[in-house]
């Protein structure tokens, strides 16, 4: 085991079966040394989580369903670099988007559920630049989407 | 005639005259072997298509505004290869902006609209990932936007 | 004083210190010879640029706030860079979102504050691609968010 699946360990991260898209794309796609992975959605052990923060979902049930987005990530960038997670070298941005309501101003909070899980498993590697806003409405009614570009070795 | 203009022909598209920007920025810029694809809307031969799913528009009104979106980053493609689509190596990613009411969560199944016909012409090639978000407007009340991130030869 | 600086300092603009992040991220990470700069709000000298265009500001308005987010983009090129502009050989993508009311359709204007100031400043390195949205809410009720992509030598 690696120090990042040791650390996914320790933090009792489960990483899913890496979702398969519902359409004519695909969930990663490298070029260069860049990994382009779509948007994932705030899918949980129990189902998607959805709903509108600042109306049905309060900061805390946002920042987890933005912690699920990045673990559906770490289950993309595991696939993409061929099960060796040590061979993402640094993430290099989130995307973030969250199902809000006009009047719900903690966006950067939210997507901060992600921001710390890649943050905590990958260290150094993780720390990333990231745009955060809050849109209408997301894939399915999900809470969170985010998506991500990585460096793989 | 290559390959990707043949599958154009047979499909019976027609790549209009690239769009101009209205502003002070251009349609794509590259930076190494990628060509980053500015934002282009849902114009169509009649004109714009506009207005917000779930409210104005049916899915397959939304999935028509947004083939054409492809086939405007298509042109934005072929002029950023000198006229020769067979330069394009890969469609990286998408990224897709639906005018969408709150209550309408076929967001994905919208920007299939665009995703499909990538597929349809470049096959292999046309391969990339995707994020998919709806949102409160769009310039000139377009019912949808997409950018792309290309890499080519 | 290189370029770059003669520039900033003819048009009056003054850089702030790049703002930190107020989470596990960072305000840019490099990979190869690009730079990925995180969503930079509208925040200026006299604090932070909140409100809904078509709502609470007007087209002048969102434009001077989108300036800002400009402005403070080029203060993290300029981190980025360590403190050389001139280092800056493209400025490849913005992506704009704007706090925008459903009804407000002149978003591309309102961005067009920041791919200004971006093409006065950068001169032909300034020429970028771009995409431009309205969405529901932005961190803090920022009226305006643009993050980047640059190129550097």
């Amino acid at each position: 085991m690696n120090e990042i699946e040791a650390r996914l360990e320790a933090l009792g991260v489960v990483l899913p079966e890496p979702a398969a898209p519902v359409a004519n794309y695909v969930p990663f796609m490298r070029t260069g040394n860049q990994v382009h992975v779509s948007g994932q959605v705030s899918f949980a052990p129990e189902g998607l989580i959805t709903g509108r923060l600042g109306a049905d979902l309060d900061l805390e049930a946002g920042q987890r369903a933005a912690r699920f987005c990045a673990i559906n990530l770490i289950a993309q960038f595991k696939a993409a670099c061929g099960g060796d997670l040590s061979r993402v070298k640094q993430v290099v941005k989130l995307g973030g988007f969250v199902n809000a309501d006009p009047a719900f101003t903690d966006v950067p909070k939210v997507i901060n559920g992600a921001s710390d899980l890649i943050g905590e498993v990958f260290g150094e590697s993780g720390r990333h630049a990231r745009s955060a806003v809050g849109v209408a409405v997301l894939p399915l009614g999900a809470a969170v989407e985010v998506d991500a570009i990585i460096e793989v070795s």
